[in-house]
Parts: structure tokens; sequence; C-alpha cells
């Protein structure tokens, strides 16, 4: 954490979106298939260590492991392995230094743990909205939203989560749809045999229902697996949504972004209730995050962004999406001293609105 | 204005877009009202001046008002309050050092003034498209065609402006419309009862028309306020309509172009007819437009790009987007120099270009 | 080559997309009209050599021709007269020290000769597919297909091209033309009297055709001429073709990529067989060159990214292409190793898998 600045240094984070963490052990297959957004590495290809964030591990989570800077992508497996999961995902998470985790457990398989296990952080539940409509859809069509508004009024959740980006894209319908054409909806899905939730009836009515009841809602937008087309997942294709659900007054949340990041702090600036972030991304590109970071902040309302790492599965993924967010935005903001553009009391305060304070007043944490 | 290249501190500039001045006083909500693209700061996020354009104007402007560099943003305001409108944009707009204006006076409340008011710079109109249309077409559909004919062949304006990326979005069909059609349209426009010209055979027509008659036509490109979908204001999905316009010989600017600056370049270069600007983007991205320009300038000819602030109402926007803009160029100027990519006659030809060459030579000033 | 890093300024270049080499002599206009996109300079603008690529010529290719550094551009001009076109292209194209060319022969005027001419490197062809579309349809729809898969059964070509981006664009349905559909298809375009090619159905059955012959196939994506429409391509277009071909393990290179860069590297992560480059922009932005290669190798994993330059006609852009390329990718690397995000084995790797041994594994070369 040398050359930060002390008020990143030592800034307090809420991670507003992230996933569960592998309590398994990993060989280097199962390691690189969970590096990045690609199933494995390409036969056609090389290793995934040959990725910017391939590098970043063997340059920052090695140490952590008691293994010299930028150990060979072998003997850091095999350290990792002989750790064991529990060790490393406790050396990586805890290093991270992250006050308090928004944990979206929507694809939870038998060996996540929840992040938090590993730090005493404070945790908070976002709820995966289609995961609930698959959950609820088996009861039968006509009771599915009634059955759908149960669930989301008794949820303790802090949050909800749309996966329409991977699903549907996000060119969604602005209307709240009549409850009779989610019947419909949820009547053909049923005797499509599906038990995966991709109607854009079905992923409007449940931000719809989220929104209504207070919940902020979180897009997935831009970057991630080969599941998604990613220019369906623009996100000025939510513009119209956008424009109908301001007068809710309840916040929507832009993830990840990248790589229309720049497009996504249009539409935090000019709408009252949307905020963004840049998770995944900020790991991902590793050792280039600060130009990216940069970009990200160019137009947005510094009151509008959030920290997130989106990390799965993977501690390193935590603990390099703290660490090069924290490293781009302390760039962002000694840049801007060093040409005057703002004062060390302007740098505070822009670090702490971004760091967690916007979080907590927007989730209404604590 | 240190730390300028010489020939950026003294260079002319001609601005070939913006709008009034506001010569009413304002209360910290009405100055954040105007800061940016948001109607007002939103009751989710913070203040406004928690934004790069915000701290720029602390940290610029205040000095102008003789305050101390980044005085706090409530004392910004009290004292543009107790020095008066007039004193604020006299101070402001004049600091700005641009030779001439080019107004776009579609957007004119009782209390805006002209920029050049408060300098004695040159300037010139630039007649809003739309605009003309609302004002003739309640005399009737059938001679709407006429009507229009008529304000342009009798116009002192030096272009025309075209808010179509607003209205009907960028993606209009090429072929100029027969009158038929117009009339047909302007007949449903009148029939709906909106006052509001929002038709794309109308915004087609009302192009062909300027561009016919010899009048450089600007679109409205890219990042704007919460009225316009980002995704449909892409320059490219104007490809037909400038490939059907380019043998008229008559420029086409393409105004602003955030985020979409490197596909305009695109368009400015293959397109012989096609210019391109920066404004608006320019000063909100403030210390960032170093940055931002150098990508707009990546592939564009010297020769296809203008200067331009898009200020509105606050006349501190005036004096960033020439400060900005100046700043960013010589910054551009000077990596390039550093690097020995060009020598100082090749910088100075570029500065001249672009700052007001280019505008003088396509708008025919003087 | 200065300030290269040695692993860079020594960096063997396979040259995996280039054209062409003009064997005549230029005057200003015919060298103009050449040096960009654009078909010629614009009597509304000034000289295209007022570019960052027009800078470049006269800062590097100059000093080649025994002219100083940045000599006026009539004197380059006149200069490359006076040396003739064969001594010209001799010494720029021996300058850029490429050790082999795939050479795409689709477009192929009568004074044109291949770049390998100049240097003795290795020369391996690429096949324009809508050029052997074009070639055999005049034989008869019916024979259509039959005569497309001999043409492709005996091509001695290492690689196919597709130029839908120009015809179609780029948003080709995913699945495999059945015969009946592509014999109505080259019917439809018989009729037509049209000899170019322009129909989706055919050249989606093209790339089949190639992948299905374990071909690799070649897209143009992004930047180009004014032939193209910008957003119809986007590399994201692609995806559900992508989705479709993935099985089959045969790689499809998407070529330029310029401004959807970011998005042909999700692309390549992604997807097992997508590979990508920055072939034309490298040297179309010159100098910001680096900027640019270091937003493409964000997030793409390096055993997925090719050089090219996508010279055409000027033996100025294959010296220009690979020396921009060469400067961007050791400042890339300079960079990384200076804020110790890898080592200088890490750097090494980095460059000789993007230099040439990724075009040697995925095109099976020697």
């Amino acid at each position: 954490m040398d050359h930060l600045l002390p008020c990143v240094a030592s800034l307090r984070l809420v991670d507003h979106h992230c996933h569960g963490v592998l309590d398994a052990d990993l060989d280097r297959d199962g390691f690189e298939s969970n590096l990045t957004e690609a199933g494995s590495a390409s036969p056609l290809g090389t290793s995934l260590f040959d990725s910017s964030l391939g590098l970043a591990v063997r340059r920052w989570c090695a140490p952590l492991l008691d293994l010299p800077v930028l150990a060979p992508a072998d003997e850091y497996v095999a350290r990792r392995r002989s750790l064991g999961a529990a060790e490393v995902n406790r050396a990586l998470v805890s290093a991270a230094e992250i006050s308090a985790f928004l944990v979206d457990d929507g694809v939870w398989p038998e060996d996540f743990v929840s992040p938090s296990a590993f730090t005493g952080s404070r945790e908070h539940r976002v709820l995966r909205l289609e995961r609930v409509a698959e959950d609820v859809v088996a009861e039968g069509a006509s009771v599915f939203p009634t059955r759908v508004r149960a669930v989301l009024d008794s949820t303790p959740a802090v949050a909800a989560k749309s996966v329409a980006a991977y699903r549907v894209g996000l060119a969604l319908d602005p209307a709240p749809p009549a409850d009779a054409e989610v019947v419909a909806a949820a009547d053909r899905w049923l005797r499509s045999g599906s038990t995966r939730c991709a109607d854009e009836v079905i992923s409007r009515f449940l931000v719809w229902e989220a929104l209504d009841r207070g919940l902020p809602v979180q897009f997935h937008v831009g970057y991630g697996d080969a599941d998604l087309s990613l220019h369906e997942c623009d996100p000025s294709l939510l513009t119209d949504l956008l424009r109908a659900t301001a007068p809710l007054g309840v916040p929507v949340m832009l993830l990840h972004n990248y790589p229309f990041h720049r497009t996504a702090g249009y539409l935090a600036q000019v709408f009252p209730h949307v905020f963004v972030d840049l998770g995944l991304a900020t790991h991902s590109v590793a050792h280039r995050a600060s130009r990216v970071l940069a970009e990200a902040l160019e137009i947005v309302p510094f009151g509008k962004f959030l920290f997130s790492t989106d990390a799965y599965a993977l501690a390193e993924l935590y603990y390099l999406g703290a660490l090069s967010f924290r490293r781009a935005l302390s760039d962002f903001l000694s840049a801007g001293l060093r040409e005057h553009a703002f004062a060390l009391a302007d740098a505070e305060r822009i670090a702490r609105l971004i760091g967690w304070e916007n979080a907590q007043r927007v989730y209404r944490l604590e």
C-alpha cells in the first residue's frame, strides 16, 4: 500500500456488489477457469496467466502466500493447494480490508462461503431477481405475481439485482407490465420446459416490483461472460426505463459498465436515481485501472459513484479488486492534487464518498 | 494561463457553437441546476459541486470573482450574488478571450443575453431548425414547406442547427423527402396538438433544405440532457445521410460527440464535408480534458476539427470551456513537441486551424 | 529505434494482415488519396498531411529518403518521385523489418506488388472470400456452392478474409445456410446485375465453408473507408456467430477494431477461438498509438493478440505500422516494468507472443 495517498490507504470500503468465495482447492485448470470471464483457457491460445490480471495475481497475491513477487504460475497454484483453500481465502480476503460486503447469492454452489467469513466484516444480502422468479414459477403461472411479491415483501436484502442483460438484454420496455401480461409470460415460460428465467416481461416486472417496494435495483451492465452480447448490454438501452422509474426516487445501480463506463457516467449525471461503479473491470484491467477509473469519473458526480469488486469464487479477486481500486483512486486524486485541480480536503471528500458514504446513504446501511 | 504554449495562450478562438448567457442572480440550487446536464442536484446524491466541473468552478472561476482558489461552494454562490449577474458575466465571459461567437438562439428565455454583450466580440447567428418549424407550422400543413423555405432564404444566420438527436434520434433516412411527405408529416403534427417538432420526415426535410441553400448544418451528437437516449445519438447513425449529402459540398458539423468522439473523428476523416468538435465535454470533464481531446484528435484531420464551448446560461461555462480547451490543446501539442512528433511550426499551424481558421473558412466569416 | 526496449527493438514481427504495395510514382494528390481512409483531400478542409499520420510520414519516413526530419510535404512528395517508386518501396518496406507477411490479395490493381518483393521475407496468402464468390458466381447459381467449395478445397491460402462489414454489416445470422438458400441468394444476385457480393446469406455461407475446412477467418471490424457504417461494424454484432462457430475450434480474427478495440478484447477473452489486432489504427493514430494499444490490451489475453499493419499501397504504411506498433508495445511494457507490474522475462514473453508466436501458432506457419 506504499505510494497510496493516506486518505486512500486508510479508506473504509463498502463493496456494494460481490459474490461468494469458493472453499475448495483448485488445480491450475480450475484456477484459470475462475480467473477471467473465459470458461477456461483455450487450446488455441496460451495460459490465462498471460493477461494483465494473471500478472497481477503473481505480482500482488504471491507475496501474501509467502512466495516471491511474480512467482511462476505453477508455483503459485501449487502453493495455493498446499496452504489449503481456507488459509488462502483468509489471507487474501482479509488483505482486501473491506469493511462491508453486499453479497449477491443468486449463484451459490455448495462449496461457496461468504467473504465476511474471513474478515468479520458486516455483510448484507442482495437478492437476485431472476432467481426469485425461478424459485417460485413452478407454483403456477396464475399465482406467480403474488408469489414474487411475497418474497420481495419479506426479504431481508438491502438491494435487488437484475441479470436482464444476460437473459433478454437491456432494451427493456419502460412500462410496468399488467399482472395479466406477467401471468401470460409465466405460462409461456412453464410450457417451454426451461428452468431459466429469460423473458422481457418478467425481467421488467421484477425490476418494477423491487423498486415499488423501495428496494434499490442493481443491473448487470457491460462486460461479463460469453453468455451475453455486449451490444445488448449498453446501459443507454435502459434510458426509457430510467426515465419511467425516476419518479419513484429509488436508486438504480449500473454495475461494471466496461467498456460503456462513460455512457454510464452520463446516465448517473442526468438521472437523479442512477449510480454507477466499475466493478469487475477494476481488477480485470489490473495495472491499467488508473486510466479506466479516470475515464469513468470524467462526468459522473462523485456522489453517484460506488466501489465494488464483483469478485466471484477466487479470493484473489476480492484482494485485487480492492487493491486496484485503491491504487487507481489514489492515482486519480494525486494527479488532481499535483495539477492543483483540487485541494487535499476535496480529495478526502471524494475518497470518502466513493469508498463508503454513497453506499451507506443509498442502501441505508446501519 | 501559465504553462500554456505561447501559440495557444495567445490563440484567437472562434466559438462555433454556444448559447445565451443568463442575466439573473442565482441561489445555490439555481446555480447547480444550470451547472451540468442534470436538471438539478439529486436528493439521493450530493451537491453537483462534487464533480470535476464543480471543482473547476471553485478552482478557476473563484479567483476571477476575487475569492481564494477553491473557495467553498456556498461562498462562491454568495459572492456571485453580491457582485450581481452583470458583473459576474462580464468578468467570466471576457476572461474566456473568445474573438467570435456563433450563437444558437433556439432556446432563449427572456433573461438571456448574448455573450458578445460582455466582450465586444463578433457574433454570428445559428438558426435552430426545429424552432423554425415550430414557428411556422401553425400557418397550416399545406404551406409548411414554402414557409420553411422562406425563412431559410432570408435568414442572416451563418449556419443551421439540428436537434434531431433529441427529437427523433440520428438514424435519419438519407433521402430528401418529397413535399407531399412533408405536408403529411406537418398535418400529423398539427393533429397531435403538440407544439414540439419531433418527426423524422420534418427533421430530415429541414436539414436538406438548409444544405440545399449552402447553409452549414450543425447536429447535436452524443452527450446532452436526460431528454435524449445516448445510443440514438451515435454519429455513425448519420452515415447514410452523410453519404447522400456529400455531393452538395456544404459543411456538416458534428457537435460535442462525447463519448462517440472517436467515431466522429472517423466520419470527419472519410467524408469531405464533415467537421467535428468536443464542445460541452471539454469543460464538463474539466481537468481530464487533455486526455479526451487527445482521443478526439487521434484520426481526425486537423483541418476538420473546431473549437466550441456549447456554453449555456452560466458565464462560468464560457470561461471554463475556453480555458479547458486551451489547456488540453496545449498539452496535446506540448506532448507532441516533447517526443519530437512534430516541430513548433507544425504545432502553431494545428493550433491556428483548430482555434479559428477552420471555422472562418467553413462558415465564410468576414 | 532508440528508446525501444531491446526485446521489442529486435522483435520478430509477423504481419498477419496486409495488402499489396503500389509500384507507381505519385503526385501530391495521389499520395494524399492513399494516405488515410479518405478518398482524397477535401476542398472544404486542408491537406491530409494535417493529421497525426501526415506528421508521422514527415517525421519518420523523410529521413529514410535522405530528407531532414519533418521536411515539408511538397518536398517529401517531390523526393519520393525523384527516387522512384521501386527505390522508395524498397527503403520503406525493408525498414519495417517484418519477417513474414500474410497478404490479402482481394484488391490487387495491376501496379501492385507484394511487400515481400522488397525484403525477401516469407509471404503467405489470405483469400478474400467475397472475391471468391464474385469470381465464380457467373458460372450459375445452381453450381455456386460447389464452385466456392472447390476453390476453398484447393487454396494455398493460410487464412480467409471476410469483408461482410463493408457489404452487409456484422450482424450475421449464426446458422450455416442450407445450400438451397445459398443458391437462391446467388440467383437473386445474378438477377440484380451487380458484380459485387453484398448478401448476408452468401457472406455467412463463405465464413462457414472456410471454417469448416479449418481455414482461419479474418473479419474486417470497425474503422475503414466511407463505404462502411461504423455502427454496423461493432464486433459485438458477431457474438451469435462466434457462439455458433466456437465448437469448430478454428481461429476467427477480428481485424483493426478501432474504436471498438475494448469490445474486441472482451470477445477474445471469452471465446476460445477469437483473436484480435489493432492494425490500421496503429499507424493512423501515429504518436498516440501507445495509448490506444494500452486500451486494446486491457482485458485481452496476451495469447490472443496479434500484430498487423493493414498497410495498403503506400510503402510508408508498412514502415509506420511496424514502427508505431514497436513504439507502442515498448511503451506498454516499459510502463509495466517501471511500476513493477511484471518482470523483464514477462515483458519478453508478451512481446514474443504478440509479435509472432501467436500468429505462427494459429496460422500453423512453417
